[in-house]
């Protein structure tokens, strides 16, 4: 008997979802004057919000109380439709039955994890991957396998039988990566796919950016590669509006049809009336008008962080130059600790995600994430000359953190959440995983 | 290497989620002519279309991007306050800090489960309980325990030292329980909060259905009796429209804050837009209009559905004689199989859920839940006529599905979900858990 507790006993895998050691420096990017490269927001100029309010205006009009009721698990079926039809017209056949619709592709993470994470059992990763997956993936406790990555992504020669063995899926993001930025080339696609039959694995491919490219169309969805063993995920946050939180998956129906058991005890459905007021926007064909003026901003976004890094940062590191998507990748020098100079870095006004909290093990610590789509191109080349700057400090090379702090919490299956910067953040500010 | 297959190996808990053996019979009552008392859906004309029509369009309006953006993963701040506003003002000091805006309430359990299910350990629920508390539990594998109950609601005197053994948390449904309608007396709760504190068990109170009493107010929700052990669910399903998919949990702030940490790595946070109409629609006091009309309807629904057994089930059993809410439960003689009863039943055009699905272990399969508030009043007599007129037949009485069934899916965790009517049957029609 304990009087005046205020939490019960946790179970081990909330346990383990620990505070961020940074999250008290990332709490102060929303200071006013700090020039945040740190968050994963889309811009909001991009939304459609006035076809988005005609669209809730029809749906409530047309459709009344049964846009406001309970509906099916797997989603509104014109919407599978259109996903189905919009993938069958790039080439790929797909059903309006291998489409599940989800709140948002955080919760395809989530029923994908409850689906085929066993405890223990290995997940393979892209190292660095996506932090938003590490912790969805986390709270089931996978034994983390990292496949190596250069500017062309993930390397499928890297794929052995000893990487693999045993391991069920590989989680990866071809398309401009989160936080790479970078892409799959069409050569591995086909390799990678090759690895995943000889091997035996299926493959996530999650891809909420693949619509953001700036000059070319990236190669084919992996599914064009290994349909029989791809799990795919898409999402509307990017080029419709986050808010909504929609997203879909596309898999062979079987598949689909264990995902949707388990989101119906996960959280019934999507809302109606969301699902219902995006379609109204999609049927409309809107997406072919709005795309090229979001693809148009970003490139030019991306152009000017791009050129702030080669004025400021040359012979400090490498970093990425990305085809599309929202985040640039640097690599700086190894000496250099990215937590250490994110701390000089606020005191200056400006802010990043340090890169460590994107592997789930292993983690260079002399990494970070620049996300460029939400700042006007002054401030982003105010901010890359202010940390140019920090780099100059011999503070920024203190390494408080030590590459393999990371490891240790790994080895309990909560690297990601104890590293994650957007773990408590997120509680206090946007959720900006994506 | 395996070829052409369509499906990964999946996980022992997605495993265990089979397939229900009374879905094919329940798929039937989508039929024309088809009377079903089987559903869980509010009655549509009680959702306030225009009042959301209209909070949509100002929303967007006045609000603009912000309200397709991501947003912070408690939840819209103003609605936070609403609801703690409204906790208070009925007695219960609340802060908004204690409030957490979930995608339904169905999600709340969801993340309760991940929070305090660790595999292996007790869980204490009453018989019969929620099946989509059920559910969500059961993907994280707790070793049930049944709380006996009456008409008065769960016996808190069952809840010796035994029982309560290294169980963390009892899971309850105080006011017009789904499935059973019935309502926890004021001196029960006086006496679980007392139980909680000496076996040192945390309570979720789940309250879906609270605001829909006939008459009177029920007793105090158990915050009132021992709000440091209570995790409290509410959800705007009943009250403003479920295809929003809206609920909170109210709890010590540390709880709250394991829960949007758990949230964050499940969906982000829940969709901005439909938050930000909700209160809207709240805020402007409208619910003070609707409910006692919502109110007065079901009592009449209610009150139709108690006559219609009145006159044609005297002396075939027994039923709650609900307060409030939207179900009632029959309990049959011991002979009569529910299953087989439903299957004779759906052949004369009427249809209800077998009550064995409520049980996760010992179910007693001559029990029955009967929904009333979506069939007009001649339709429910017409219906509970063409029921006993079955009950007549042999075939109700043959035992096809013994009472052991659902005990053997019990001892793999797996219960709800396979003896779950709604478990793939809402795949292809409405989720009508709630």
């Amino acid at each position: 008997m304990t009087e005046g507790q205020v939490s019960p006993p946790l179970a081990q895998r909330a346990r383990a979802l620990r505070s961020s050691v940074i999250r008290d420096i990332l709490k102060l990017t929303q200071r006013p004057g700090m020039i945040s490269l740190a968050g994963g927001l889309p811009a909001p100029d991009t939304f459609p919000l006035e076809l988005l309010r005609a669209g809730f205006d029809r749906v409530l009009t047309e459709h009344g109380r049964a846009a406001l009721q309970y509906s099916t698990t797997e989603g509104h079926p014109p919407l599978r439709e259109w996903i189905a039809a919009r993938e069958t017209a790039r080439g790929i056949p797909t059903r309006a039955d291998e489409v599940l619709i989800v709140s948002g592709s955080q919760q395809a993470l989530d029923l994908i994890a409850k689906a085929l994470v066993e405890p223990g059992a290995p997940v393979l990763v892209e190292a660095p991957t996506y932090l938003g997956a590490l912790q969805a993936f986390s709270l089931f406790a996978p034994t983390w396998r990292m496949v190596p990555t250069d500017d062309g992504g993930l390397m499928p020669d890297a794929l052995t039988t000893d990487l693999t063995q045993s391991a069920r899926f590989l989680y990866a993001m071809p398309n401009f990566q989160n936080p790479s930025g970078r892409t799959l080339t069409h050569e591995r696609r086909s390799a990678l796919a090759e690895r995943a039959r000889r091997h035996d694995f299926w493959i996530i491919e999650d891809d909420p950016y693949g619509e953001l490219w700036y000059e070319a169309v990236p190669p084919p969805s992996l599914r064009a590669f290994a349909c029989e063993r791809v799990i795919r995920m898409g999402s509307f946050s990017k080029v419709l509006a986050p808010g909504l939180r929609l997203g879909y998956v596309i898999a062979p129906e079987p598949v689909i049809a264990t995902l949707a058991r388990l989101k119906q005890a996960t959280d019934l459905h999507t809302a109606t009336v969301t699902q219902m007021a995006a379609y109204d926007v999609l049927a409309g064909g809107h997406l072919d008008t709005l795309l090229p003026l979001t693809r148009r901003r970003y490139a030019q976004q991306c152009a000017a962080l791009l050129d702030a890094l080669d004025q400021f940062f040359a012979g400090r590191g490498h970093w990425t130059r990305p085809a599309g998507g929202m985040f640039v990748w640097v690599e700086l020098a190894a000496t250099v600790d990215a937590t250490a100079l994110l701390a000089q870095a606020v005191k200056r006004q400006v802010a990043f995600v340090p890169g460590a909290a994107f592997y789930p093990l292993g983690a260079r610590a002399n990494t970070l994430r620049l996300s460029f789509v939400t700042v006007a191109a002054e401030q982003l080349h105010v901010g890359i000359e202010r940390l140019a700057r920090c780099l100059d400090e011999p503070v920024a090379h203190a390494a408080t953190h030590s590459e393999t702090d990371p490891k240790v919490d790994a080895a309990n299956g909560a690297a990601a959440a104890s590293a994650s910067p957007r773990n408590d953040d997120a509680s206090r500010a946007p959720a900006a995983n994506r």
